[in-house]
């Protein structure tokens, strides 16, 4: 998916914010949001907006020396994610269709997103998990039952911390033996790194990171081992938006589950905002 | 009051917003996009946010040749805000305290603001009437009643088009042979000018224009004959957020008439996001 305009607002909100988060100093702030607008002046609108993401977390970071200002926020979403896994768990085997239930849990995890504009509430938590439950899924379930049951290898591609706690679920009713998992390389945003799969329990898949810090997949920017699994693997499924908007144009069929929370993506893949998609592309 | 950073993202947003206005040119779009962004790179943190406003407007009308990208919506406002002059001067003429219900009926019309990113939609009026009545008014009454009664001649600086004719019935309050009414002195977002205080049944006070295509009123900017009524007048009233921004650090005494619909002017101010305001400063 290439960059629209609507996302330069959307860039310039999540440089001020990351750079706040990176550091109390308003003239860094300053400097972070004056050198992302000289990098809009020249957005290449053929990209995807991860790659100006990449940019802009890159100019944070640099400017701030804070490598990793969404530490504490990945922590904490790590903890919270752990403290719902029995009642997710609960969800899944207690539903008629348990692969379509954990499918819905792992959707319902892309909400607890701090990388966008709209704050997640800790308390929202149960309602998305009620609404995951019962929601229409746009694209639909068919098919992704059969693909899984005729793989032999799985990749999984993360998106953020917290809900990698959700994708252990469907990971888990995939079976973890076939499953490869993959995170960042390095950090930007709240991306889920190695170090939040092992904290989220993901101890029993192949975990690999893909060695880019874009917020997305960016298969250029990526490790061989990484462009390796994603040629290989008889299955691929790319979770949130950042992986939906790098690889929605790859040349290889991709399952994408996600939660639409920008209008932008929303109108990409057909959808109203705010719907959860399961879409095979 | 100076520019805050996060003026920025929405500095972006009301490009891009304009420039769809003006014209479906997407090439032009773009352009004036990355004009934007090049300006926000050397944003002055010292100065009023509209004068920021002011250049992006400028750029807009430049690339795309359309001198009055808002002109339709104004036209449509103020035909809206007709319709409902009757219920406002209703409202007015049943209060208990009809000059104090005419300024909640000025700072309702302030909702009537294409300019910013939540949308006003039109069947919210008769809502926003009905809070507007019975709100507390931050700031509060006390003093205007005493100042409005001892001014012998009171400057009323007009917000946007459509609204004006909300303005129009706190004018007819206050006694239009005393009031001299100011509008933008060329065409720039939604803001009325000479032709909307017309359309607007304002035809028995003093109409002057401000000689400026800013979206509020820095004076420096304003012709010779508004400086003069600006210092001459007993009683200064600045309806919305612009006249706000540009005219809080004045240096004389200024009623300030808005609904703080931005969250940057509502801290500014010291009241709650979308708080209606009757502030002396």
């Amino acid at each position: 998916m290439r960059t629209y305009l609507d996302c330069a607002p959307c860039f310039m909100k999540q440089a001020l914010e990351a750079a706040r988060r990176a550091t109390s100093d308003e003239a860094l702030h300053q400097e972070v949001v004056r050198r992302t607008a000289r990098e809009l002046a020249l957005l290449d609108m053929t990209a995807t907006p991860p790659f100006m993401a990449q940019k802009i977390h890159r100019i944070v970071r640099e400017l701030t020396g804070n490598l990793d200002p969404y530490r504490e926020v990945k922590e904490r979403t790590n903890r919270l994610a752990l403290g719902l896994l029995p009642a997710v768990r609960r969800r899944v085997r207690n539903a008629g269709a348990p692969l379509e239930m954990a499918v819905r849990m792992a959707v319902a995890g892309n909400i607890i997103d701090f990388g966008l504009e709209r704050r997640f509430r800790e308390e929202d938590v149960e309602d998305v998990l009620e609404r995951a439950a019962v929601s229409p899924l746009h694209g639909g379930f068919e098919g992704f039952e059969q693909d899984a049951a005729r793989a032999s290898s799985i990749l999984y591609l993360a998106d953020n911390s917290g809900e990698i706690v959700f994708d252990r679920v469907l990971i888990e009713a995939l079976g973890p033996h076939r499953v490869t998992v993959a995170v960042r390389g390095r950090p930007v945003l709240n991306d889920a790194l190695r170090e939040d799969a092992i904290a989220a329990g993901l101890t029993d898949v192949e975990l690999v990171d893909n060695g880019s810090d874009a917020p997305g997949t960016i298969l250029e920017d990526c490790s061989d081992q990484l462009r390796e699994r994603f040629a290989a693997a008889d299955m691929v499924i790319a979770k949130g938006q950042g992986n939906y908007e790098t690889l929605s144009g790859a040349h290889r069929p991709v399952w994408f589950v996600l939660m639409a929370k920008c209008p932008v993506i929303a109108r990409h893949i057909g959808c109203e905002p705010g719907s959860f998609v399961l879409q095979k592309r």
